[in-house]
């Protein structure tokens, strides 16, 4: 596919202009070809225009209807596949078997999705029969099923320029729910980002669905998005990124006349207790595990561990052994050098500022003009750590902190005072588990995701999957940005009251064709009504 | 039971004071007694710090537990049904079968969030079975499943001093999804309001579980309203009331340094359409239904049809039904002097600016200290009405607006300006709705329940009610306060990683014991897993 550089509005192409981006390779930082232009405020309206118009008629669409669509744009991103990923490589600076890795996982989640439509009970279909001979009043005819919200602006993220952008998970959810979507593309990826666009645009226009379905705007700083987020047309707003940015949508989002959902997932620490049993069991294989999961990725997740609260007695060994491998690494190639450059800072930051004492440090490389970061990692004990609540937020990059507990019950304490994450992790044997349930306790009302025995990066694209958790990890959480339950976030019931059967959306109707699980007098069946 | 005039702080009893405010019998103006002393700050802090105490205690509760205190409030409230029955007359000047009726309605809905507990599947356990063998990476075994938020804060309403108030809708979902309840209670039914939260305190008292799962905090102003939905130990929020109170609410939950969900229920005009073919068959039953609708409860229904679009062309005896019956009615019994007083003002500033045509108004009663309010009708053309859009805010009280419209596709554009309702209606036969699609498309994007030759007074607690709509009338449009579903807003989904089977929740582990139903690998069954 040729890159053409302006954005896609619906199925016409956006304007060209005096104003223009590129793409950087934040391995060389040479900037990339074709120019991009910044999508403009007429582009913007018409996007929101189609996507309106779009939005009853894809509303209406079956769910096997909008599975196929799925399953186009994922067959798509496959037949594309050596392009996207040659491109995402040239813009992220991510290596290939990585993007091939998440390009599988983006169109393994667009598949997933189509199955759920496919079985079709995730609309939680519920019916009151009428009870006409019920004293002192008759009960009426009473049914309601999730429906889309409308139209839908997605913010892609710079740390997966496939799983998380333009055909991520929040498109790919809002997309299945009915909902149309217009993406911001991420600055950092904007030819990934087209290419991707080009293969949704493609696979409407193949379906015969209302190009108005989608739409992909281009921008090198923040106008778009904020008149994106802004429009009286926008009902729900999804966004991966910094706490800052996420927070400003949130803000954005509250303060419309008409305020509207807005799910930001702002990255966290994700806390790792290593509980007493598991050092003494296991400590070596749990200095090279930490390793491997918090440079993980140059430690551009947001399910990094970022904290990690160590016995103080019989951890020499587990620290010494951490030090050394984090001592003997090389630099990390970065996304962007705005994002290396901020790692660098904070990393100073934390030396300079003392509150927390550098164990290790790896050598950093001469600057070629790349965006690198140098591993570190940290130790401070409870006490101070209580003290510095600062240190408990996200360092973007491959960084870590230990902290020094000396008794359990210090250890609940931490864990009570510790504000919302996506993970916690707790390692241990299963008699530890089995004397921390307090500390799950309490873990259960901090993050969405609680993890025994394991490391919390990589997050797995399933049914059960939470990827969420209280604020500041993410705006609502009572959501998940991973997994299929990510589809409710653009879903509100409906009910329908004394309609005749036709007038009923087909999973209301009395003969349940599809099959689908239903709640019928309070009753879950798959039954039709008699 | 006595009252004491005293908030209820988990099993303590609040202090008196200085400050004072009394219940006033709406129907003589007259003070009852006792009087009533606003929480004090101490109090606040106390139940709060009861509250998050006893959160992880509640929330570790399986449901049958819980379901069992849900049915011992139900009954409490039937033993004391005589003394909540009286007390809630004298303060509302609500008729008495009207109050018993509520209270059946509450004690009902009790009782089916308790069905809901025992029964189980509502908590969406969803189970991923590890897959070690994979390739590349083996699966780990995740579940998940909705837990509760903390502490609710919930406020009163003032027209449903038993079904929205103390132990309405709000404290029911929330308690049975395992939240801790603070209520405010609403300064217009003070005793009603002690006299319940007694029955639920002596109900947690004799479950032998944590006081601190309900307290009841008095304030004639708003005080201690603001002061809980600010305190970091609240969660949630849940409200019924005015758009004023309701838009404040949001924004402080919103501008805390931890944003918390705010579930505020606003009212709205509830537009009914009346489509030419019903107008035909039926004119003068839909005259008195509408009647009977829009001055039921004295019009102070947050679902009274205050918006009602009638065909041009053949409705004049149905006007002319409507008018003579209008003008034949007495005054109406209001809830306070506040909400006759601010009825006055609105129906006098309808016709005094003439933007409506005052079509009918009951005679008004001499003023006698009591709240009283004039049934009055108004009518507009479709133009007009859209040329000011301040006509569809609702007035609480016994009136509605007729809009003439001519062609049915002017209907299409005044549904399409439509803001968000709690309900719509569409009066038609079977071919006017078949015509009508659009309009139903339309109006499912701006309510949260559309009716068919019904009426929308009279909110059915059930599982599949929808009492919410898109904002301003309701705060959060993904959300219902009547029906089994109001138990959502106060849960979140958490995942367990790999977690031993015995340190799962009972929901998770793999026997089943309770046989709900859960997705496991995709699939919904109550089989037990292998």
């Amino acid at each position: 596919m040729d890159l053409s550089g302006v954005s896609l509005i619906g199925d016409q192409a956006g304007s060209t202009g005096q104003d223009v981006f590129r793409g950087i390779n934040p391995q060389t930082g040479a900037s990339l070809e074709p120019a991009f232009y910044p999508a403009t405020a007429t582009e913007l309206e018409q996007a929101t225009a189609l996507a309106q118009e779009a939005s009853p008629v894809f509303a209406a669409l079956d769910g096997v209807t909008r599975a196929k669509l799925l399953r186009r744009i994922a067959d798509g991103l496959t037949e594309e596949g050596a392009a996207i990923v040659e491109r995402a490589h040239l813009e992220s600076g991510l290596p290939l078997p990585r993007l091939q890795g998440e390009l599988g996982r983006t169109t393994g989640q667009l598949k997933l999705f189509a199955d759920v439509l496919e079985e079709g009970s995730w609309v939680d279909a519920r019916i009151d029969e009428a009870l006409p001979e019920r004293k002192p009043l008759p009960r009426s005819d009473i049914r309601s099923m999730l429906r889309p919200l409308g139209p839908v602006a997605v913010f892609g993220a710079s740390n997966f320029p496939l799983a998380f952008s333009v055909a991520g998970g929040d498109t790919a959810s809002a997309l299945a729910a009915g909902n149309p979507v217009i993406v911001k593309a991420h600055p950092a990826h904007p030819g990934t980002s087209e290419i991707v666009g080009q293969v949704i645009q493609k696979a409407i226009q193949e379906s015969g669905l209302p190009a108005g379905i989608f739409s992909l705007l281009f921008d090198s700083g923040i106008e778009v998005g904020v008149a994106l987020v802004k429009h009286p047309q926008i009902k729900a707003v999804a966004f991966t990124g910094s706490a800052l940015g996420g927070q400003a949508l949130m803000r954005l989002a509250a303060a419309r006349p008409e305020p509207i959902p807005c799910y930001a997932e702002m990255g966290s620490t994700n806390p790792l207790f290593i509980l007493p049993g598991a050092l003494r069991e296991r400590g070596a294989s749990l200095a090279q595990g930490l390793q491997g999961s918090f440079t993980l990725g140059s430690g551009q997740f947001c399910t990094k561990p970022g904290v990690v609260f160590v016995p103080d007695s019989g951890s020499e060994s587990f620290v010494e052994s951490l030090s050394g491998g984090v001592a003997s690494l090389g630099g990390h190639q970065m996304l962007t050098n705005g994002i290396a450059a901020k790692y660098g800072n904070a990393i100073e930051q934390r030396v300079s500022e003392g509150k927390a004492q550098l164990l290790a440090c790896a050598q950093s490389l001469p600057d070629n003009g790349g965006a690198v970061g140098a591993p570190a990692i940290f130790s401070v004990s409870l006490e101070q750590f209580m003290q510095h609540p600062e240190l408990s937020e996200e360092v973007f990059g491959p960084t870590t902190l230990l902290v020094h507990y000396g008794a359990e019950k210090d250890l609940l304490a931490a864990a009570t005072s510790l504000h919302g994450h996506l993970t916690a992790t707790i390692h241990g044997t299963d008699e530890d588990l089995a004397q921390a349930q307090e500390l799950v306790a309490v873990l259960e009302t901090k993050v969405g995701r609680i993890l025994f025995n394991g490391y919390p990066t990589g997050v797995e694209v399933c049914h059960a999957m939470v990827h969420g958790g209280p604020f500041p990890a993410t705006s609502d959480g009572r959501s998940t940005s991973v997994g299929t339950q990510a589809m409710l976030r653009f879903t509100r019931p409906v009910c329908y009251q004394d309609f005749p059967n036709e007038a009923l959306p087909g999973e209301l109707r009395r003969e349940n064709v599809s099959g689908i699980m239903r709640l019928v007098n309070g009753n879950l069946t798959r039954v039709a009504q008699s």
